[in-house]
């Protein structure tokens, strides 16, 4: 009953995928209506929603996960901190609130979708925003020069959630990061390298990882006659142009922003520039960028790392963009940004109202330097550099769940290895003791929490739940020592002797996990 | 450096704990004051605090995990969360907070301390209190009746900390719960068990758990003369008996909650009980009890769980005790509370002052069965019997720190297995390619981060940080394709072909790993 009603949510989650997508991609009208109406017969099947009536619901933006979700986040959560652990990261934790003070400040704009308690006496708190800010605290009041430390942990946004698209209001945070004063390149190269690594073994489908540098965006602004006090602004509307045509951005940059139109048309010439290290030589010989001192050491930052990258087997993944800005505006040198292939969009204008759906679809790690974040919070302005990547869980999670849908995957949401079963009443006494022999031979182990439990439906709760062996105790094997052992995909039963019975199990799961 | 301060840290904490603790023993002054000079000298060796001036530090009543704290809590983790899924359990989580409403009305007079977010717009919402009141809201909301599930996560009290005994305002629940309409005692049992063997494996300590009955409690309030509507009132009062002297807990029911004194001296009548099935067997004959209908009931259930236990082989570890009433409201059934041996402690009277830091000192958990609580989330009230147990882990966190540190062990916070060493300079292209490899063949590996690192520094990187093994490439190596396989501690080295390289190494890991 349960499952059914978790299958047929599923399935709604999916068709209303599905329906938002056709109706994205401007499909047929009548097409659109058929899968709306099995869209709402699905929904039908659910019945009355007595979560409305009592305002039974999760907050907006956030969501429960249910055993299935978890077995997926499990799998994804292993694969990305064996990565981590590989190149050598320790791991911290912090509260997930922080002093408003320590986040004020930090996030310029975006600053107003930060989550605050309420006064109730005290401090003053506030829910964190991202884990680069209160590790950037850390460090500062520990007075650490030197780690290399991967967190995983949620942070939350008051943004409108998009939650088909794996964006929420509480959200995982995945980051790996490495401070300390270090030689150009060499630690900033490994979080790319990192980034492909977990990517790769993800299997979520083909991917490329836009790599640039702010020095060198500040160079060629100031090239292009940016006045300074422009960089920040001018750099955020080069970030939206991902999603959003370049005249649009150009018409942001002069109508919004103040900037001359020659200014503008300069950037549009260079952010058009992407590529590998044949770009970078022939930027390196552009005359305006030249007499930038910014722009030469950061296209001669990029091409180094393009060399480690070629070191470390990942060039093919990587691409220079000149047009990567990233929005936070605590980057300092090489930022970064990994896509899938399968999910790039057509940017479209912010006026055809598309854009919420559409925003950075495919976008699933980013990070960059960061050299002065740390500085903030020390008392004598201290600096330690920073480099980190973040990996975009939960759009991870996302794609992860629908391929599970699709392929019509089992997931196992327990690891159940063996169920006793009673063949007959009253044996409860036995069971017990036999779930406890079990258990404490470390097999893991179930058993019917009813007194009298009908065989059938202990063999059915052992195929339904995938547990592979069940042992069996019934009168006549009571009386001669022994139980019986079944393999559930088999059916094939023995006898087993009581006193082997530990032994012979692990030897049977030994080879069932062999096969 | 930064390694020097934390081990400081770690010491004054050691140091202030055994000064509170000597303080709270009533020690020789003398003794005292020489312990307080220790602690003195200990805090001005950390020198000026600028945390103190910028207000760097976490909110009140929480804490960072340092990597250290973090290694620990993993092991903890994954000693729990093996014997959650022995037992067949699956997970989920919920959101960290919840709809404001959905926690009012659960928690009594404890509703205070739930931290509330400010109203930003939209929907008020508060941190989640404890796991039980989501897991019951997740259940109603999706309608299910039966599942065995665990979930550890954060929960939030805006409590008075006591962070030294492991009292937080951020704090962690790990509970493992069974939902569904099952035969009496079955699953309430495996809940005991459950507890046995997570503190049994975790080797804290001897430890009891001691049991009760809600409706066995109701039924001798019933007996004793105590009024129906104040039973909850009296049970909390009865609660206090862990850690106040029966005289205090009196006056309370007759000068607070207005109690009859005769009522009340016939309670510390039965509360004494305490002990086995011979005990439950002397009370089934008590005249007064048997008069009263949920008394017997709670009777017999109390004595099927203590020969469930039995046949578990866990009864030496649980003790019948008719005084344990556990402070909240919900529960309706057995209920339960493993306390550490070594940390009894003294009942003081509230005029004391001490009391605050003597409070459940050696609880390490508890719970108990809470059949009506998904009802209060349903249309309809359907109701969805539930049985479960919380560890108490941030204490048994603070006890495996203080043993790591009083027995000085060296803890690990980092996996890696290889370092690669540049025996010369200029080689930051052979390292490159060297780490490739090995990450590439999942071997775990750290390299400098500098272009060109000294020797030394590269082998006592090894040393301090337990690395094993050692992979050194210098111009002779690179002339004869090969590399030189160093054992950091027994500092043999020996040459290996390029080629072979992995597999000597998997092969000299396996080694070490088998030793």
């Amino acid at each position: 009953m349960e499952e059914t009603r978790e299958q047929i949510q599923e399935q709604i989650k999916h068709q209303g995928e599905l329906v938002r997508k056709l109706k994205a991609d401007k499909a047929d009208k009548d097409v659109i209506s058929q899968e709306v109406a099995k869209l709402l017969e699905l929904k039908a099947k659910l019945g009355d929603e007595p979560a409305k009536k009592f305002d039974l619901k999760c907050p907006k933006g956030t969501r429960d996960y249910n055993p299935i979700q978890m077995a997926i986040r499990e799998g994804v959560f292993n694969t990305i901190i064996k990565c981590f652990k590989r190149h050598g990261a320790e791991t911290i934790d912090t509260p997930v609130f922080e002093l408003k003070a320590t986040l004020t400040g930090k996030y310029g704009e975006d600053a107003k979708l930060i989550y605050d308690l309420k006064d109730q006496g005290g401090e003053l708190l506030s829910l964190r925003y991202d884990l680069t800010v209160p590790f950037a605290r850390y460090l500062a009041m520990n007075k650490i020069n030197a780690i290399k430390r991967y967190h995983i942990a949620k942070v939350y946004r008051r943004d409108n959630p998009a939650m088909t698209r794996g964006r929420f209001r509480e959200f995982y945070q995945c980051d790996f990061d490495i401070a300390g004063q270090y030689d150009p390149m060499l630690p900033d190269a490994e979080c790319v390298k990192i980034v492909v690594e977990i990517l790769s073994q993800l299997e979520i489908g083909d991917y490329k990882i836009r790599v640039n540098h702010r020095k060198l965006l500040d160079g060629m602004f100031a090239a292009c006659g940016v006045p300074e006090d422009k960089f920040r602004t001018i750099c955020s509307a080069v970030d939206k142009l991902d999603k959003t045509f370049w005249a649009d951005v150009r018409a942001e940059m002069i109508d919004e922003k103040g900037l001359d139109p020659q200014a503008a048309d300069k950037i549009g010439f260079f952010v058009k520039f992407s590529g590998g290290l044949d770009v970078i030589e022939e930027l390196l010989k552009d005359a305006s960028l030249a007499t930038q001192k910014e722009a030469v050491e950061g296209l001669q930052e990029m091409k180094l790392l393009l060399q480690y990258c070629e070191m470390y087997k990942i060039a093919d993944k990587v691409v220079f963009d000149l047009s990567l800005a990233r929005g936070l505006d605590y980057y300092t040198g090489v930022i970064y940004e990994a896509c899938l292939q399968g999910y790039t969009h057509q940017p479209t204008s912010p006026a055809s109202g598309q854009e919420e759906e559409s925003v950075t679809v495919g976008s699933v790690a980013g990070g960059g330097r960061y050299d002065n974040l740390v500085g903030m919070f020390d008392a004598k302005g201290k600096k330690v550099p920073c480099v980190g990547v973040s990996i975009g869980i939960e759009r991870i999670f996302a794609i992860m769940e629908h391929k599970a849908l699709a392929t019509n995957l089992k997931i196992r949401t327990t690891e159940t290895e063996v169920y006793v079963v009673s063949a007959q009443k009253n044996l409860v006494e036995h069971r017990l003791r036999l779930c406890q022999e079990l258990w404490d031979a470390d097999i893991k182990t179930e058993q019917s929490y009813k007194k009298n439990p009908k065989p059938l439906d202990q063999f059915q709760y052992c195929e339904s739940n995938g547990i592979p062996l069940s042992v069996i105790i019934g009168q006549s094997e009571i009386e001669n020592n022994e139980v019986t052992l079944k393999n559930t995909l088999t059916r094939v039963e023995r006898k087993v002797s009581r006193d082997a019975l530990v032994q012979e199990i692990k030897k049977e799961l030994a080879q069932l996990k062999s096969q």
